[in-house]
């Protein structure tokens, strides 16, 4: 066999997020048939490096799955999107070591939302943005980014019923800007709980709004308690824009022109 | 009666045009049935500044219609967003004076053409931007664009079977850039024809992929022969941004924030 790695991008709009279920759309279960069609192997098993939740888009999803034979890279590309919906479009492939998994080499990630504040939501943007018709006020936006970075334990950010093995992660990038009514944050960690991102989000926009100060969020967080922080925001507004791989790991991935 | 004029945008994606028909969904048709739902008076009829095709998007379209009894701009815009499909929003709305008439006030527009030229273009963008997976030449393509402004018989760029009483327009704006693989176009005129823009950008492709040379351009549209010119780009990545009124009119409509 011979293991492949790929770059996926996504309108989690029509998507019952990534993983595969019984029921229901996912991009795993479209990327698994869509294989299956091609090696004529049946459903071929894929692994991805982030579960998206439904309605949860993706720039920069990364995959990995073993085919029975060989297949040029390029020539992989074009005949998944071939057979793939254009809600799923396959942007890189490469063959890839077998030590290679995406999930587990996975060393972090990095999430983009997007937050419209103007009084009407354009139109155009209701699939990939989500809406707060209310103004917030930045200095106080930026405040709480801020507090995220660091090694922090996100038990009070993590949905309830999740069982990991530990809920403390390490963000190393968190910023927010609002920019022509539209608020912008992105955010770079090891990794991420469930939900993790849209509640740091409800943070944002309870300081951005005055509900709560920035010592009322740093407490909350300090606390480990999910009921004392602020309900998550929509998933529409978030984009996992990036998988970050070991340097010099067998697969880097596009760079660049393909990211906006 | 109180006449009326509304900004509004939308997603032109799901919808069968600008223009009320027999069959189909259309922009105007959705809005007449909502107005006539709030009054109770049955269809209320619509004029827009201008007739998007199907497919094609608004940020900035103007309607104005007449109510049998006045109401507060206000809450006219709130009744008919909570009325309207979310692919449309009204941004905007105020009383107008009598001699107000969206298309007949309309002093000129201003158009935005988006074109991913990406090998595989990004799923979140496929609804509101064309692709064409072929590097474009960014002097050529600027050159060309610069070729439209002034007064020129654009009949060359006209849509078959229509029937107007000139084909003469005035571009006061034409500019092309290519940022990160997207080709941005934006282009204002006193009035376009039919498929004008669309066939604008078909001679910017047709130049930035080296199958026309700028004076080969010049003398198709100078020879008024639309069978001599580019074939018209899609419509999906094309978008009425701005109607512009007379200084002082009665309608200014929204400013600034509001559209992107």
């Amino acid at each position: 066999v011979t293991r492949y790695a790929a770059t996926l991008a996504y309108d989690g709009t029509d998507f019952e997020g990534w993983q595969a279920q019984a029921r229901g759309r996912t991009v795993q279960g479209t990327l698994e048939a869509a294989l299956g069609t091609l090696t004529g192997a049946g459903r071929v098993p894929v692994f991805g490096a982030g579960r998206t939740d439904t309605g949860v888009h993706a720039l920069g999803q990364v995959a990995s799955f073993d085919l029975d034979r060989p297949f040029p890279a390029d020539a992989l590309v074009r005949a998944l999107n071939g057979l793939l919906p254009p809600d799923v479009r396959v942007l890189h492939a490469a063959e890839v070591d077998e030590s290679f998994h995406a999930r587990k080499s996975a060393l972090g990630k990095t999430y983009r939302y997007e937050l419209d504040t103007a009084p009407v939501q354009l139109p155009t943007r209701r699939r990939h943005a989500a809406h707060w018709a209310e103004a917030l006020d930045e200095p106080r936006v930026s405040a709480a980014a801020a507090l995220y970075v660091g090694r922090h334990d996100f038990a009070a950010l993590a949905s309830a019923g999740s069982s990991v093995k530990t809920t403390v992660r390490t963000v190393t990038r968190s910023s927010a800007r609002l920019t022509g009514g539209t608020l912008v944050f992105e955010v770079e960690a090891d990794g991420f709980l469930r939900r993790m991102v849209r509640s740091m989000v409800g943070g944002l926009i309870a300081a951005g709004r005055g509900a709560r100060s920035i010592g009322d969020l740093r407490s909350a967080l300090a606390g480990r308690d999910r009921r004392a922080w602020p309900a998550p925001a929509e998933a529409r507004g978030l984009c996992l824009v990036r998988v970050h791989n070991a340097a010099g790991a067998s697969y880097p991935g596009p760079r660049g022109p393909v990211l906006p």
